[in-house]
């Protein structure tokens, strides 16, 4: 293959250890061209979630033709399948347990197949307990050289998706919905679009928050906008509601994490006819 | 461009979420061919003196036309600007809050710009909650391939840098400074450098050093000078004095932080004519 | 030299300071065309066996030629001296302090030298309370290069290596050894072998594990054997006896950590004749 391409590396596996380490070698064994880009290791151990929301925000912004590497896989061993797939020009190659789920909702499924030929795995392979370095490592290089999604192995019927939280828009207009990530800053990402508070509510600035049912203010423009160590909202980075503390941590502030309740509504007094 | 240039990358944007993935997916797009490293993403949330520092102590270290993305940034959507300048043979792409401030102490200044051209930008770019990725990437990039520093907006009247402390020398030669710097060893390295002891007191080594007041014991050549456990001060890799604990944490021991007093004198007895 | 070559850097500097930055700076400018790789900069301060178990662990997965940079090294400043060997087709760089315990007794020393040519070092070399930067890193560039490690320095009549803890088999044919490492998942792994287990007791799976003593249970294939929570015994991704909790953490739940004992023997009822 004439071009270098892109291999991301998306684990649960922490900085410290090998494990990290142990795929890479493998990946450069076998593509000695690949470039490899760490997304992160620091996804909490077995948090499908996280891994599904971190992969979402990153994948869009890669060159085409990237591959993938997710190991967030709780269940390595048993039954659950690895699976490779190509959503719009970027591949991932991933376990069957619903990490893909928020890619899924927001990029075209090109093709998918069940990583299934042993010839393409090391040592003992599916019966690894280390899947990431025997099985992902060196399909991920193969596809990086060129080989194509569909040779992997047989399409799947089916595969697992997260049940996500649901936004609902009340009569009222007032929108509910859900904290589906906590950065590293303390910022709580709710699952409510800005483009679900302007069908709504006919505009996103000046809305009124509350996190768990507690005030956090009307929706500014930009941290900088409230008083250091003040609540705010805003339309962040995603497209998504945040809720932050200006140089603060919204998840100590309001002491709330994955699945507290975010609304948005009508600041009172303009509701009325 | 023929030359494959570096790309650096000091956040505090840790290592966890998509934040920094997020970049080097929109680095390697632009400019296929960049080698990107990174500095950290463990820079304390928004703490612009401890970005400086490090800063300082790595760009002299980097081939010449490398390009530095500095995105530590507490005023994010506020109207702080963004600057890209030329210091010596690196470039560097950074918030105008003073985290230029040591470099500025230590390299010369060759060419400074703000970072104004809408055109260069993703997204919303200027409006971004996201400028790292929305501004300093697309930026850092057109720079990595050849993009002339001023042809990025016009020369700014002036630029913001810390008030950083300053050290002083007493009439008996005793010399005042502070800790800038916790690194993560817990060694306390201060701004008293090898130059200003031994034109006060004339030598370094063997002169007594004293941290907030309590003894810390004479400068040595190496850690390994005293036993593990025991207190040292030494001439640290940066030419700067440092406390430290052999095999220890002087941060712990000495119950100090960034801005603790540090003194340096000669030893008693020693000082008499 | 035509082909590009990987350096990889295991240090325990953390990620937050500018230590890590700035030897891959250095090498970066003295070796142009290398790929960095970083294995772990999370080592515990000075622990040199968690050092000497990740080194072991990923430097058989690199591919030829791979030059490694090892810096924990808890005596830097000190008579200790610095060491380049060949192991198998790996070349390593790592302080005379038995790091290299592991790997030793894995992989064929080729060759071994003495890094001593103050010509190859930086700034102050030897003498440096940065020998990462100052001479590891530019001895590295050197070899990624090309240059070979016998012209480094002298061969040493010897180097040290750890007293590692040993495994026994009493008469019945119980094993004895003990916790080498603990990995970021809290998992405890062992120094007794898949293969010890086989020729003591003639087989592996569903014998019988204790942890100080402690009853773990019989050792499955995989960690989704058991339920979610309960503790397991397993031979891992390095074929060797590790302690785990399936979406647990076995470190917490035995109270065990680095030397912990471990015992492997039949279950009862069917030792008899």
């Amino acid at each position: 293959m004439a071009r270098e391409r892109i291999v991301t590396l998306l684990t649960d596996f922490g900085w410290a250890g090998p494990y990290v380490a142990e795929m890479k070698g493998v990946l450069l064994t076998l593509a000695p061209r690949v470039t490899l880009v760490d997304i992160s290791h620091n996804i909490g151990p077995g948090d499908i979630l996280a891994g599904a929301f971190v992969l979402r925000q990153v994948v869009p912004n890669f060159p085409p033709d990237t591959v993938h590497c997710v190991v967030v896989d709780p269940s390595v061993g048993t039954e659950r399948r690895m699976l490779a797939a190509r959503y719009g020009s970027q591949i991932i190659v991933f376990p069957d347990n619903g990490v893909i789920s928020l890619v899924d909702e927001s990029m075209p499924l090109e093709e998918i197949a069940v990583v299934a030929d042993p010839r393409l795995f090391l040592g003992e392979g599916e019966k690894s307990t280390f899947q990431g370095r025997d099985v992902v490592a060196p399909v991920a290089a193969r596809l990086a050289e060129g080989f194509p999604v569909h040779r992997l192995g047989p399409r799947p019927d089916t595969f697992k998706l997260l049940e996500l939280p649901e936004t609902r828009v009340g009569d009222d207009g007032e929108i509910a919905g859900e904290v589906l990530y906590v950065d590293d800053f303390g910022n709580l990402i709710s699952n409510i679009t800005a483009r679900m508070v302007g069908e709504a509510l006919g505009g996103v600035l000046g809305m009124e928050v509350l996190c768990d049912g507690r005030a956090v203010g009307k929706v500014v423009a930009a941290y900088g906008f409230v008083k250091a160590g003040e609540p705010l909202a805003l339309v962040n980075s995603m497209d998504v509601l945040e809720v932050a503390v200006n140089k603060g941590r919204a998840c100590d502030r309001f002491e709330a994490g994955v699945g507290a309740k975010i609304s948005v509504r009508k600041p009172a007094g303009e509701g009325g006819p």
